[in-house]
């Protein structure tokens, strides 16, 4: 039995006109975020930690957003594709930790959905997937509600030494 | 026997007539720490991790800034609630590793005495609690010394199963 | 046998006039990573990750930036020393996960190169040490092209316990 550590990392802008897609979840808001994908910052970040942990490249290298394939695509399939991934070389999932840093809208009330479609997707309790939410305190684009950022670490154990 | 990984971040301004407490430790400084309780962006970050680790939640949950009991409070005692509640749900602390991001004043001479503060309160070996320093070089807001950031990091072993 | 993680976090501005560095490869680029050292960001992430998991101070305790020593040295012989460092402390890395933020060159051509470079330093192999890419989305610093940021995460084995 052996162990991987992985930490994911994903910003994006937030701009009108878009839908903010965080943790699989839609959330009203006046803002969404910008991206090739529907630029799910949570869901990115986990694929980032996942991927890393198994050392199978990043989320830009599986799905290309230059790519139409990925286009407009729901980050719910991204991860999924990911849990595929990392499920074939040989990983379990111990837990994952994440931290959305975002001023406006508060997703505390979300967070119970988000848990609840990240836990199904990788098939793990949810309480093995952890959601935090904090601000950058006014400070910086985060603070200036320009963009979100989403920080995910996760553990992984091989099922085969 | 399992693992539970976990990673926290916080932030806060630096501002002239508020105390500069980081690690437990009150630093000498023209600014300190703006916030609802004293501001200590270290131990909020090692809360966070930890709470994250335990799947309980994060500090804003627990102790929240709308709240009258966490004015002004030292977050020594933030620390050991959280401390209560980790090791309420079955978990033993492996280690920390921490690092303070923040251009002035120069931490280093005040780590060994946040490690035996934070090792006291989480009943661990100082050498299970480190502490790192690094500046942003001078970009952004951290940079130009308007706030400063801590990340922090743990392992935290089950005791039930 | 105990486990221990790490993570660290690096940061340099980008200049014209100097090279660019990253994870021990040299960059075509037209502008470079400023530092008293070759300011390889990949490389002092991951020293201090592996530091701050094996509790060993951080980069700037062991290699000064006010030390002519280490005056533009290759940050390829700071990884050196931080792997006799935790080795001598009695650790073992398990993985290496790392993410590099950087808006402009793009980097991935160059991270098998990276890996080798590190895992042959660091006497692993390819495959536990990760490295993946990403932007800011053309915000903060990274996002101006003004810096690039560099993080990364490490799980140690303890061999005496």
């Amino acid at each position: 039995m052996s162990f991987r550590i992985g930490f994911g990392i994903d910003f994006h802008q937030l701009v009108a006109g878009r839908d903010l897609w965080i943790g699989g979840v839609k959330l009203p808001h006046v803002k969404g975020a910008l991206g090739h994908s529907d630029a799910d910052v949570l869901l990115h970040a986990i694929c980032d930690a996942l991927l890393g942990a198994a050392c199978l490249g990043d989320i830009g290298v599986h799905f290309p957003d230059t790519s139409a394939d990925f286009k407009d695509i729901d980050s719910k399939i991204l991860l999924q594709k990911t849990y595929r991934l990392i499920a074939e070389a040989g990983y379990k999932i111990e837990n994952i930790d994440s931290t959305v840093c975002l001023e406006q809208p508060k997703i505390k009330q979300y967070i119970p959905e988000m848990q609840k479609v990240i836990s199904t997707i990788l098939s793990l309790n949810e309480n093995a997937v952890s959601i935090k939410a904090t601000t950058s305190e006014k400070m910086g684009f985060v603070g200036r509600e320009e963009g979100v950022a989403a920080y995910a670490t996760t553990l992984l154990i091989s099922i085969n030494n």
